[in-house]
C-alpha cells in the first residue's frame, strides 16, 4: 500500500476504503467478469456537495475512471462497481472532491423558487458551468448542452425559473455526473487488487483415485491389477458428460513400503495391499515421479490430453509429506527432523505416532526445500496440470506458501491452488490471503438450516474478497453423521446445496452410489479407497438418479452466471426451521451476459419426512422493487411456479428434497 | 505506520493488530493510568507452540516488554494490557515467536506418562532448558531454578516421572513465561499510541454564561448591568463545592451589533439586548478580545486564578464565526466568501439566511486563517485556559483542525479540545481520530433503556480507542422532549446517567432549577440565556435536591476509578423495558489504586410512576467468578443491599429514580 504524501486527513476526507486486506498488505482478489464493489466513507465539512470517483490502474498502466455514487447516506458510504476485463495485478484508489456544480444547483433550485438572491444564483450558474465547460473534457454534444444552459441562464428575456431550468435539468446533471467539475481532489491510499481467471472462483471438481478406475481382481488368486492412467482415462467422458470442469487425482506417486498401512488403516499390511497414496515416495522416486502401476509420464500426459479433449482440467494432489522410503530421506536428511537419538521424527500426535510418514521440517533448509517443491510443481505444470489440491497446508509454514504461490503465479498465473485446511478461521483466512485461490470449508459440518444460513452469509460477506469456498458434500476423508444416516435423499440434498450455494464445489467419486457406510468410530468410509482398489460399475451410476442430478446441477451452473458468483447470496426467511431458502443474484451491469440473473434454492435439511414452509421472499435481493410475483422454472422437477412475496413450498423426499428455481 | 521489511506473512503470522486507526494513519488514544488492551491474531503451522509479546516504546525511547497471553483460542486472539505511566507519543508492536520449551513440555508430559520416547524426551528437556539458561537473561534465582530442573532431568537415579517433574512445574513455567526462550521471532508493523493526561478522558464540566453571574436589572429603568468576570468568580466556590473539574464559559468576546438578535432569537433587537455571544466580533475586537462589559484581560486572568484556587480548570468556547462587525471582515475580507455581486455571504441554510453571522471560508487563505486562529488560541492559553469547547467543528475543513490541534499539542499537550459536532458518525469519529480529545454525543437523544444500552455498548467498544464521549443532559442549545416533560425526577435521572455512564459529563448552569420550559417549536429553553441576562438565586439551588445530587455524583466519580474509565461498561438484562442496569468495572491490575473497583447503576426511564424489575446480573462483568452475592452501598439513598445473580429493584420517583451502587 502506498500512503498518500502527508498521511493527513485530506481536504475531502476518505476513510475505510474496502476491499483492503490487512491494511493493504495483500491484494484483494477478483476474477475476470466478477463485479468488485469498492466502497469508502467520504464526507466533508459544512453543507457543500462532495463527489467521489474510483481510479483503477489495469495491467499495462491504463487508468480506468469509475463513478462512485453515494450508497448509504447515514454512514457516508460511497460505492462503485468495478468489473475486471483483464487478468493480472490491478491497483485502485479513491478520489473525493468538492462538487461546485452540485453545491450551486442545490442552492439555486431552493433560492430561485423562493425568490431569494435570484440574479446572484443565475450569475453563479453561468460561472460554474463556464468552468465546467473550460476545465473538463467531454463529448461535443455534452459541451453543447452545457453551453445552451449557460445561454439560458444569461438570457434576461426569460423568467428566472426558465433561465434556471436547463442548467438543473436531468440531462445537464447526467453530463456533470459523467464528467464532473472537481475542486480539492483528495486521493486515498492505493490498494492492490489481483484479478485471476474465472475458474479460480467458479469450478466443479470431480475427485478420483486413478488406480481404482479399471482395477481388476483376479477371481482365482484374489490378486489385484491396478488401474492405470490409460484405463482411468476411459472414465473421463462420463465425468465430462455430467458437466464437471476439473478432474482431481489423489497422489499418483510411488508409495512407500516401510510401515505401509493395510486396508481400513490397519497397521498390518497384507501382501498385495496397495498402500495409501499419501505415503509418498519409494525407491522408484518421490513427488516428481509416477507410481509404476499407474503408468509413465507419457501415459500421464496422454491422460491430461484426453481430459482436455473432454473440457476437463486436471488437478493433482500436493501432499508434502514423505514415506520413510522417499529419496529425500537419504538425499536430504536435513529436510526432516533428526532427533537427539539420531532417528528421524515420525509424524505424531503425542503420544500417538504415524510411522508411515516423516513430516518435512522447513526450517533447517528453507531455500533448498522450497526450491525442491517448486521444481516438483514445474514437472506437473509442464505435464499439463493446471490445478493443485494442497493437502494440509496449515501444517507447513505460511512463509513457504506465500513464496511458492507467488513464484508459480509469476510464471503460471493460470495455475490454481485449493487449500485443504480444516482448522481455526485465522489460519484458513490467512492461507487464502497469501495466495491460495480456493479453500475447503466447514460446509460439510453445517448440518441444519440455521447454521448453514449463517455460514453462507459469512462466506459471501467480507471474506469474499479473499477466500473463495469450495463445497464438498463428502471426500475420501469425510463422511459426516448426516451423510451416514440420510441415504440417497440426503446425498441429493447436499449435492444441491454444494452446487448452488457456492461458485465452486466438488464431488468425490462414488457419490452416485450413496457410499455411506462408515468405518466404525471414524467419520470416513469403511473399506476406504485410500487403502485399497475400488472399481465401480458405472453402468449403474444413475440407479439413485444422482448422475442425472449432478448433470442437471452442472447445467444450471453453466446457464446461470448468478451460480458462478460468490457475492449476491441472500437468505430468505422461512416458517420451518428445517427449510432453507436462499437466492443467488447478479445484476445486469455486473453480469457477463449483460442480463440480470437470479436462481432460488430451497432445501429441506430433514430428508426423512415431508416438510413444508411459507417463504417470506425479499424481492429486493434479486433486484426487483415493483414486482409482486415472479415466475420460476424448477430445474429439478421441471415444474414452473409463480411465487410472490410469500410463497408455499412442500418438499417430499419421495419426490424431491429441493428446488433449484431459475427466475425468468 | 512502519511496515515490516518484506510485507510478507512472517514465520509466525501476526494479523489484525488492534488498536489501529485507519491502517495506522492516526494514533490510538489513551490517558495515563488507563489500561489499553492490545490484541492480535497469532497462529502458526502444525502443532508446535507459539507465544507473543507486546513491545511498547515509551517517550524517550525506552522499550517496555509486556507478556501477551492467548485470550481466545477459537479466534487465535492474543491480548496484552498496557497501562501507560507517561504522557506523550508511544509506539507499539507485537512480536510472535515459536516457543520451544512449551512445545517440548507438552510432548514430554504426554509421552513420559505414556512411556513413549522417555529417554529422548528427558534429553530434549536438558537441551531446551540449557538453551533457555544460556540465551535469555533473567534473575539469578530464576536461572538457579532452571539449572536444578536440568539436574533432575539428567539424574539417572530418579524415576522418569521424577526426572521430568521439576522441568514442567508451574514455577519453571512461570520463569519461562516471564522471560521466554524465543525462536523465529516475527514482528508486526509498528503502531502509534498517544497518551494524554487523565482529564482528557475523565472530567466533569459546568457551563456558565459569565455575563449572567452577577447581572443586575435596574428596577426603575429596567436596564441591565452585565455580570463580569469579577462577579462571576463568586460563583466558583459553589461550582467547586459540587465537585466539578471544569468551568466552561460561553464566548467572552465583543458581540456584533449589525443584525444583532433580540431575546428569544428575535430578528428585532430591543435597546439594551446584549446579543448572542456567538455573534463574535465588534469594534472592540474579535476572538482575541474580551467583551468590555465582562472586564479586561487582567480581570479574566484573575478569574482563571480563582478557578485554579478552587481546583477548577477554565474552558473557553471556540466558535469560529464572525459578526459583520468583526475586525477580520475589514482586515481580511479574503477569509470570507465574497459573492459575484461583491457582498460577503451570510451563513445560510438555503433559502434561510442568518444575517448576524459571516462564516469563515478556509479555502482562500488556509495558511493565513490557520495562523490567525492559532494566535487567538495562544492568547487564551497564555491567560491560563486549558480546555476549549469547539462550536460546530464539522463546518470547518478537517485539514484545518488536524493542523491546529497538532500544532497546539506540540507546545501545549495539556490543552484539551471538546468537539461539538452533532452530525453523521463518519464526521464525529474522524474529528476524534484527527485530534479532538472529547466529543459531545447523541446521549441526549437516546431516550429509552434499549436505545441507551445499545449506544453505551457502541461508545465503550471499538470507538473507545479514539472517541471519548462527554454526556450532557441539557445545554444552552438542547432541551429534549423528555426533559421538557419529566420535571425534577427526569432531570435527576439524566444527571445520574450522564455522570455514571461516561467518564466525562457536563451540566449547563440552571439545571439545579429544572429549567425545562421550551421556546415553542424548538428544543431549547424559552428566554434563552444566549440572548439575555439570566442571573439565578443560588441560595435556592437545592430546592429540588439537585445540587446535592450533583455533589454526590461527583464524589462517587472521585471515589471510583471505574467511573473515570470508558471501557469496562456492561449492560445487564432486566425484566422491565423501562429499567436500565449497567456496571462499570476496572480490574485491580488496571486500576490506579491497585484495587479492583465496580459501580452498578440502575435507572428508570419512566420517571412518572413506580417501576420495578428483576435484574439478571452477570458477575463476570465485574470480575467475579465464584461469588453468588455482592454487597453494595447505594450512594443516592444511603441504603446497603445484598444483590445476587438475580436481584429485585423498585424505583419510586417520589424516593429515587436511580441507584448508584458501589460494590464493596
Amino acid at each position: 500500500m502506498e500512503h498518500s504524501s502527508d498521511m493527513s486527513v485530506g481536504r475531502i476526507p476518505i476513510v475505510g476504503v474496502q476491499p483492503s486486506l490487512e491494511e493493504g498488505r495483500w491484494p484483494a482478489k477478483a476474477v475476470v467478469g466478477e463485479a468488485v464493489p469498492i466502497t469508502a466513507t467520504i464526507f466533508r465539512e459544512g453543507h457543500d456537495a462532495e463527489g467521489a470517483t474510483v481510479v483503477v490502474t489495469v495491467p499495462g498502466g491504463v487508468e480506468q475512471i469509475i463513478p462512485m455514487p453515494l450508497d448509504d447516506f447515514g454512514n457516508s458510504r460511497y460505492q462503485a462497481s468495478f468489473v475486471p476485463q483483464h487478468e493480472g495485478p490491478h491497483l485502485f484508489r479513491v478520489e473525493a472532491w468538492s462538487n461546485p456544480y452540485a453545491t450551486w444547483a442545490h442552492a439555486a433550485e431552493l433560492k430561485v423558487t423562493a425568490g431569494v438572491d435570484v440574479q446572484l444564483m443565475l450569475d453563479e450558474g453561468v460561472e460554474v458551468l463556464t468552468r465546467a465547460i473550460a476545465e473538463v473534457k467531454r463529448p461535443a454534444a455534452s459541451q453543447k448542452l452545457l453551453k445552451s444552459a449557460v445561454s439560458a441562464l444569461s438570457d434576461p428575456k426569460l423568467a428566472p425559473d426558465a433561465r434556471l431550468a436547463p442548467a438543473v435539468s436531468d440531462a445537464v446533471k447526467d453530463v456533470l455526473t459523467a464528467a464532473p467539475l472537481r475542486d480539492w481532489v483528495t486521493t486515498s491510499n492505493t490498494y492492490p487488487l489481483l484479478v485471476e481467471r474465472e475458474r479460480a472462483l467458479a469450478s466443479a471438481w470431480y475427485e478420483i483415485f486413478p488406480r481404482s478406475e479399471g482395477a481388476r481382481q483376479n477371481k482365482r488368486t484374489g490378486a489385484w491389477a491396478s488401474g492405470t492412467f490409460t484405463t482411468a482415462s476411459k472414465r473421463l467422458p462420463g465425468i465430462a458428460a455430467m458437466g464437471f470442469d476439473v478432474v482431481y487425482l489423489t497422489p499418483i506417486h510411488p508409495i512407500g513400503t516401510t510401515h505401509r498401512k493395510g486396508r481400513n488403516n490397519s497397521l498390518t499390511c497384507e501382501p498385495g495391499d496397495p498402500g495409501s497414496p499419501y505415503a509418498i515416495g519409494a525407491a522408484e522416486g518421490g513427488h516428481d515421479a509416477i507410481h509404476p502401476d499407474l503408468g509413465t509420464m507419457r501415459t500421464f500426459k496422454n491422460f491430461v490430453k484426453k481430459a482436455r479433449e473432454n473440457n476437463l482440467e486436471v488437478a493433482l494432489d500436493l501432499a508434502l509429506q514423505c514415506s520413510p522410503d522417499h529419496p529425500w530421506v537419504t538425499d536430504h536428511p536435513e529436510w526432516f527432523t533428526t532427533q537427539l537419538d539420531g532417528t528421524i521424527a515420525y509424524a505424531e500426535n503425542p503420544p500417538k505416532k504415524y510411522q508411515d510418514i516423516y513430516p518435512l521440517n522447513f526450517d533447517n533448509d528453507p531455500q533448498g526445500i522450497s526450491q525442491a517443491v517448486r521444481d516438483v510443481l514445474q514437472v506437473w505444470i509442464d505435464a499439463g496440470v493446471t490445478l493443485f489440491r494442497v493437502d494440509n497446508p496449515h501444517t507447513k509454514p505460511l512463509t513457504f506458501w506465500e513464496w511458492l504461490l507467488a513464484d508459480i503465479a509469476k510464471d503460471h498465473p493460470d495455475v490454481i491452488f485449493l487449500s485443504e485446511a480444516f482448522t481455526r478461521p485465522a489460519m484458513m483466512h490467512t492461507l487464502a490471503k497469501i495466495g491460495f485461490h480456493q479453500s475447503y470449508t466447514y460446509f460439510t459440518w453445517r448440518q441444519n438450516a440455521e447454521e448453514m444460513a449463517e455460514y453462507l452469509e459469512e462466506l459471501t460477506g467480507e471474506s469474499s474478497f479473499y477466500m473463495r469456498p469450495n463445497f464438498w458434500p463428502t471426500t475420501h476423508d469425510i463422511l459426516t453423521p448426516d451423510m451416514q444416516r440420510g441415504g440417497a435423499p440426503m446425498f441429493k440434498m447436499r449435492a444441491v446445496l454444494a452446487a448452488t450455494a457456492s461458485p465452486s464445489y466438488g464431488i468425490y467419486t462414488g457419490y452416485e452410489f450413496v457410499e455411506n457406510v462408515p468405518r466404525p468410530g471414524v467419520e470416513e468410509q469403511i473399506d476406504n479407497e485410500k487403502y485399497e482398489y475400488k472399481p465401480r460399475d458405472w453402468s449403474r451410476a444413475d440407479d439413485y438418479g444422482i448422475e442425472t442430478l449432478l448433470t442437471t446441477l452442472n447445467a444450471q451452473r453453466a446457464a446461470h452466471p448468478a451460480l458462478r458468483r460468490l457475492r449476491g447470496l441472500h437468505v430468505h426467511k422461512t416458517s420451518n426451521p428445517n427449510i432453507l431458502c436462499f437466492s443467488r443474484y447478479v445484476a445486469a451491469a455486473d453480469s457477463p451476459t449483460g442480463k440480470a440473473d437470479a436462481v432460488i434454492t430451497v432445501v429441506s435439511f430433514d430428508t426423512d419426512v415431508v416438510h413444508d414452509a411459507v417463504v417470506t421472499f425479499d424481492m429486493a435481493a434479486i433486484g426487483l422493487t415493483g414486482e409482486d410475483t415472479i415466475t420460476v422454472d424448477d430445474a429439478l422437477t421441471g415444474a414452473t411456479y409463480t411465487w410472490g412475496r410469500e410463497f408455499y413450498v412442500r418438499l417430499d423426499p419421495a419426490v424431491t428434497t429441493a428446488h433449484v428455481a431459475g427466475v425468468r
